[in-house]
This record gives C-alpha cells, structure tokens and sequence, in this order.
C-alpha cells in the first residue's frame, strides 16, 4: 500500500520554511512570471539569464543560469504538475515539458538528480508561510543538493524575491 | 524553446489508436476501478493479480502481474498526471506517487524503462474513438517497449476491456 506519499521523508526530502512579509498573491506572481524570476531566482552572485514559463499542468519551466566564472553556466528544465494560485505549485526535472520521461537521468553519473519541488503558500497575519519541499529519488540526491547549499542557497533567493517584489510595490 | 511538447515523437513515442463500440464513461470506469482492471488489464496468459487506484493527480496507480510461470512476476507502480473524466487519463512511472523521482531509473541497466501514458476518449457515433501514447525518454526505451509487443498487447488487453465490460452491460 502507498500511504502518506505526500508525508515529508526526512532521509530523502529538503525542505526550507519562512514567514515571509509578502502576500501570497506576490509571491505567486513572483515564481510565476518570466520577468520577475530573472530578478530573483539564483543567489548572487550568480543570474538567472533566461526564462521560460508555460504556466499549465505539464507546460514548461526553464532556466538558464550564469555564474561569474564563464564556464558556469547551467540551464534548468522541468514541467508543472500542480497549479494551485496563490496557494500550491509542484514542478519536476524528472519530466519535460508534455510529461516525457527526461533523458537526463538515465545514467546516474551524469552529475545531476531529478528532484520534484513544491512551495506552498499559506497567508498568515504577517503575510506569509512559505514552504519549500524538494523531493529526492535517493538519499544521495540529497546528499548532493544539501552539499550545494541548498539552506543558503533558498534562503538567499528568497530574501532577493522579497527585496525584488518590495521595490515593485 | 520548448513548443509542440505534446506532439507526437514517432522517433520515441508509440501510439495504439482503435474505434471501440463503448461510449467514453465505460472505458473510463474501467481504466479507473481496480475491480474492472484486474479482469482485463493484462494480456492472457498474464493476469493481474492485484490493483490499487488513487484517483487523483499525484495518487497512485500500482499494479501486480502474474505470468504463466510462477517466476514471471511483475509489478508496475506510477501516479496520475492528468485526470479529466471520460477524455484524458495520464500517468507515468517515471514518478512514484506523490510525484517522487521513482529510484528504479536511476541505472538504465535496471532493465526497465520509465514511459508517461495517456489514454484519449472521444465520442463517435459507434462508441469511442481510443487512443493510447506511450512516451519514452528515448529511442532505446521506445525499442525496448515495441519489441515487448507493444502493438499486440495493447491490442489484446483493450478487447479483453471491450468483452467484460459488454459482459457486465
């Protein structure tokens, strides 16, 4: 029986909550909008060069990012499973965009993992309860995202994103 | 860019498309309810043993097959993608339910490979119009699948849906 799959798997699973001083509607319109995500999404110094959005279930979310040396440079691609606005979005690098298993990761030596990510947004007094879940296939892709700072690194981003968002206003 | 995702890929896809004199809602339920699939949905002298539905996007989709000799067990576990009652039913293998990277992927001499499957409904005078996609990540999975009998198979167990579910009319 599969019970409880959604249930946070701590030996498998990140996951990185704040509250934030931003609506959800901001926030929402912050991971949602091509033009907003290539002002936040990477941690310094680091850009997001490129994006692409095709906000349904099974359309497109990509990413290209730059970091300071010119050698480094990686493109994010994954498709939307969920779309809930203002409250949930699931998105995962396992599928393509039309669901197609992603090539990617049929062979484990290739030095990156497939993961599904959610955030969840819950409005609060202050403005929102932010949850971030990354869902990993084994203990060593979370291993390997833990090892590439992904405390620091989400948390750096969403401090962009609210910084972003507030000089918008 | 990613456009046309939802094309069909004859390099990687394989399509199975026949009229089927029942209307939509029956090939629905029977797709849908573990009590209908355990009478149809494996190719004789295959049977399925054992089926578990959680009809919803992310919920899972598992199934135990049994062939002729007592060695050939099989066990097929994959969630929802797409739920649109009587016209569209997606799901895949790549992800566990609840939209985990499924690990057995993870080396691709595992021996299997991960697909995504649609089935498509649309009424006609006669019945219904059926249409079953299988995406693969690539061609070698799509190969790996069409020498398995793809065409056959599919054929078989979808007349085997078509006869119990006249049987129980």
């Amino acid at each position: 029986m599969y019970t409880n799959c959604d249930a946070l798997k701590p030996e498998l699973d990140l996951q990185f909550i704040r509250d934030v001083p931003l609506p959800p509607e901001l926030i929402w319109a912050a991971w949602t909008t091509p033009e907003h995500i290539v002002h936040w999404f990477t941690p310094a110094p680091w850009r997001t060069t490129k994006c692409q959005i095709d906000l349904r279930i099974g359309g497109a979310f990509l990413t290209e990012m730059q970091g300071p040396e010119p050698e480094q440079h990686f493109s994010g691609v994954g498709c939307y499973l969920e779309l809930i606005p203002n409250r949930r979005l699931v998105w995962t690098n396992a599928l393509l965009p039309g669901f197609r298993p992603n090539p990617s990761f049929a062979d484990s030596s290739c030095g990156d993992f497939p993961f599904t990510a959610s955030i969840e947004l819950e409005p609060i007094a202050t403005g929102s309860r932010y949850t971030a879940t990354v869902q990993h296939r084994d203990a060593a892709g979370r291993a390997q995202h833990a090892a590439m700072g992904f405390e620091e690194g989400w948390g750096k981003a969403l401090q962009q994103l609210i910084d972003y968002m507030q000089s918008q206003a």
